[in-house]
């Protein structure tokens, strides 16, 4: 048996998110990986685990993906290999073999999310699938300002969706900028870990306070409350994407 | 009666192209824009006429119609007031009145299109349906060369698709060039006018030249040949956009 680790690109519009679901007839991209998989290997039992469990409509340069396999091909084959299984919006970058013992979720050190903002009025139908249009001034220096205030070990239950399960909240951020690329204003957070909504909600408060909407301040204050009524709103799936994760323990994956 | 000028962006991804076809259930960019269009002004025989008729997949973002309306509705509040009753891949960017002798196709005195080649390996998902993805070297220089002899009033009938009719293949181009944005190569092409799939050929023949399968001078030799046969392939649709479309001899129409 092996144990092989996919880096997976996909455009999230028209699946209902990563995670494969009960019900069948809900597209996920882990039901298209999986069945591609199976064909490749002729292996009906074969199942996929991701590291992040994207939401509908939220797209990744950089997910991870594994799962077990007997077979004799070379990883670095199995992109090409299963390049006709897929749609055209699933890309699988690279392959490689891990250990048997090796986790997705449990062993990522870190992960990297980019939000994406295109500054202005003219709704461009060519970029609107990847971005999300706000237009008016922005404020980056007060974005960045506020940005600071989410990096390090902190309870974020202020800045997540309750799933359902009640669960730790602390999670740690270890880097959260805010840079301008001509009308592109780019949101990057990198954590040990996010909860339901995290990124999204951490970049419709970063947007309230460019925006002017709400002070730089309001940030401690909401955290101070671990309320989630407290905090602006969630800022809309199609401008996120899942950018990378890392598993710095392990010297060979980059 | 008022006679109302559009400017135009969509995405054709999604779309049998722009022209309303005789069967309903081809979905067009046309039939769309009409259909929102009769709803707003309550006129059921309310009928677009585009300037442009591109083809499936081809994007716009510059694509002019007109339509005949009894209203009194001001031409600048059209784009706000239509915008719930139109998908999000297609947008109108403004609208004016205009005389009501004004013809889109007549009067436009020239036409750009633009082709972008995603010169990588990567088949990003994200960058998929606005581009071609061609790995490997190119010579922008050569491809410049190349696009100089495209200009001037030539016979384009080996660098066009016969769509069935005979017709005059005597053309204008007034300016064409290849620019690299980084990993992007633009290709420019304006003119008086086009034939069908003549802008793809030129891009596929120019692209042929970029990557060293024919000579700069073999761009004279199909010229000369006025054989379909002897030219390069037609780019794929995704990669064209319809930039913009000029009414020279109009003063108020920017």
């Amino acid at each position: 048996m092996r144990k092989i680790l996919l880096t997976v690109a996909y455009d999230g519009t028209n699946y209902k998110g990563y995670q494969k679901q009960l019900n069948p007839y809900k597209d996920t991209i882990e039901s298209r990986l999986e069945k591609a998989l199976q064909k490749l290997f002729k292996d009906p039992n074969l199942s996929c685990m991701g590291a992040s469990r994207t939401d509908k409509g939220v797209h990744a340069l950089g997910q991870r993906v594994v799962f077990d396999v007997e077979s004799t091909i070379p990883a670095h084959k199995i992109p090409l290999a299963v390049l006709g299984l897929l749609p055209d919006d699933i890309v699988i970058v690279s392959a490689e073999d891990v250990p048997l013992d090796f986790h997705p979720r449990y062993h990522a050190t870190k992960k990297t999310y980019e939000y994406c903002v295109i500054n202005q009025k003219f709704k461009n139908p060519l970029e609107r699938l990847y971005g999300t249009f706000i237009y008016g001034e922005f404020d980056i220096d007060k974005m960045n300002e506020a940005a600071k205030k989410f990096v390090g070990r902190k309870d974020f239950k202020a800045f997540c969706t309750d799933g359902g399960e009640l669960e730790d909240t602390m999670r740690e951020i270890y880097e959260c900028f805010v840079v301008r690329e001509g009308k592109r204003i780019v949101i990057s957070v990198t954590g040990n870990g996010f909860l339901y909504h995290m990124v999204r909600t951490i970049a419709g408060n970063l947007i309230a306070v460019g925006q002017g909407k709400i002070s730089v301040e309001r940030i401690d204050e909401i955290f101070e409350s671990g309320d989630r009524q407290q905090a602006w709103s969630t800022a809309e799936a199609r401008g996120l994407v899942l950018k990378k994760i890392y598993y710095d323990d392990f010297d060979d994956i980059s």
